[in-house]
């Protein structure tokens, strides 16, 4: 295993010491170091917190700030936070006016943070991300995953809540925005975890992984290595299909690798993509292309589209200030 | 070779083309294709100008826009830009106060800068970068290779620029700025040049080439792996020593990554880092963390550190606007 780290034991511990020394001017860690909180809370707006395994960095720490999260949970790799987790980040964070649980829909992390929720003292709502539109069941989900739509959520979210929209109305509008976000990924090399020290599985030199999750779980099949434009093509086919009339709306396009795949090579995929969306006549209104939601090391990415509307354009484009996510400030 | 792409002949001209689009707001890919330059020039302003082979992604390109470059001139991968797309991108930057060329220290850069500096019909100086530490001479260079300190000779000379210092000042500057920089980087494995469809080198499961360059050049030996915290002690260690008195200033560490490495590795490089350098005293007063200076898909990653003063600090913090680097605005 080829990984700058001590031991498989301390790498998320030292690499969230790293990350909040690194921050220091917008989050801390909490002693506890169960949770990242954002540095200076705002007094009566709704706490935004999320979490799940690590390992998808910068999602979700590299989200906390101005305008976006205002706590994150991080698991073990690939591992649910704990319930506990939840319920002590809340009591931190909330400053009156609830906290909204933003989960990825899979079993471990919708059941912990359901307990969390259960167990916490002051008002607290959730909603689930399921924007991968690969599979409909997986290994460790039942409906579809939550990717790489969660960061949209996140970021339309938090301008919301900055704004001091209440509870309810930030869930109907978590729900619409993922509702209108589809994503599908692909593969090139397996992810390793720490703790394994070896790749999660095996994959041909001439193979990929059509419709992988982000932590290597299968997609719709194994395949041989396709070009951007043929892997765009299918892709961008598949998510317009989902879509609907959705497409029909202004659209972001995000092109996000996966960990092990460099700049270059997603700014390939942003151009192949784009060109099949628009002959779709999809008007591609925002972008973003960067490695913001990983499975550690894996090679490869996946794209997503979200149907925005005046209200969600207008909150994607508010000020953020987070380690990861920045403008206007 | 797994990489995102149509053809090896074709991957250059279609991520400019997808990073031109995904940006549209603050930069545009000459019709030649020969440069990318700020949209909005200010009249008055000395012309940043960069460039060098592509796979450093998003070094030049992602540094354009307010406060720090204003043009980038990409070659073939790995490959100087040629003397003609200097010449035609100081023509069209130039606003009237002339243009400064930042240069990486590799021969075939330096001597085609030179050329189009020589070629232009402009006020053109230059300003080479040469931070770091690894090799005296070495495959493409005389004297150090410039590597991701140029980053930051980049953005403290844009936001110079933005100010209306005049020319032979920024040279000054940037020449102090570079002066003040060391860095030392390590790969666990080989990039894979597009064209050459292979790794650059072999290295063993159990390897990694301590002080390798930016293009997978050798460094000071080949080594068997190290711990996180074993690699900081000797990277620091060595960049203190070179550093002499500046690490008495305030610093800005700077922990890269080379395009195949994660985020989580790459704070705890960071963790590692800093607890050596706070060792031998030094005040770590900035910090960046991410894959800027890559190099294609190596698994890698390098330590800078700057020593700043009170006006470098200033232009650090200073707004900027990019692709890759952006706060205060």
């Amino acid at each position: 295993m080829k990984k700058f780290l001590n031991s498989a034991d301390t790498i998320l511990e030292e690499s969230l010491a790293g990350f909040s020394a690194a921050h220091s001017d917008i989050l801390t860690l909490d002693s506890s170091k169960k949770f990242i909180q954002r540095k200076h809370l705002k007094p009566g707006k709704v706490a935004l917190i999320s979490g799940g395994g690590s390992g998808h960095e910068p999602l979700h720490g590299g989200f906390i700030g101005h305008g976006m999260l205002d706590a994150a949970c991080p698991g073990q790799v690939f591992t649910s936070p704990t319930p506990d987790q939840m319920v002590e980040t809340a009591a931190a964070v909330d400053t009156g006016a609830g906290c909204l649980f933003i989960v990825k829909n899979y079993e471990g992390d919708v059941m912990n943070f359901d307990m969390g929720a259960e167990m916490s003292s002051g008002t607290v709502e959730q909603i689930i991300t399921n924007d991968d539109i690969a599979v409909e069941d997986s290994t460790y989900t039942t409906g579809r995953r939550g990717v790489a739509g969660t960061l949209v959520v996140e970021k339309v979210l938090g301008a919301a809540a900055e704004e001091g929209i209440p509870l309810e109305s930030l869930k109907k509008l978590g729900e619409k925005v993922n509702g209108n976000a589809r994503s599908l990924g692909v593969a090139l090399t397996s992810c390793t975890v720490p703790a394994a020290g070896k790749p999660t599985f095996d994959i041909g030199e001439d193979e990929m992984e059509f419709g992988v999750g982000i932590h290597g779980e299968p997609g719709r099949r194994r395949d041989k290595l396709k070009t951007a434009d043929e892997l765009a093509d299918e892709i961008c086919n598949a998510i317009v299909a989902d879509m609907g009339t959705r497409a029909k709306q202004p659209c972001l396009l995000f092109v996000n690798g996966f960990g092990g795949t460099p700049s270059m090579e997603l700014y390939v995929m942003y151009h192949a993509a784009r060109k099949v969306f628009e002959k779709h006549g999809v008007t591609i209104a925002r972008s973003l292309v960067g490695s913001l939601v990983t499975s550690l090391d894996m090679a490869g990415c996946s794209i997503t589209l979200v149907a925005m509307d005046d209200e969600v354009l207008k909150y994607w484009d508010a000020p953020v200030h987070t380690a990861a996510l920045r403008w206007g400030m």
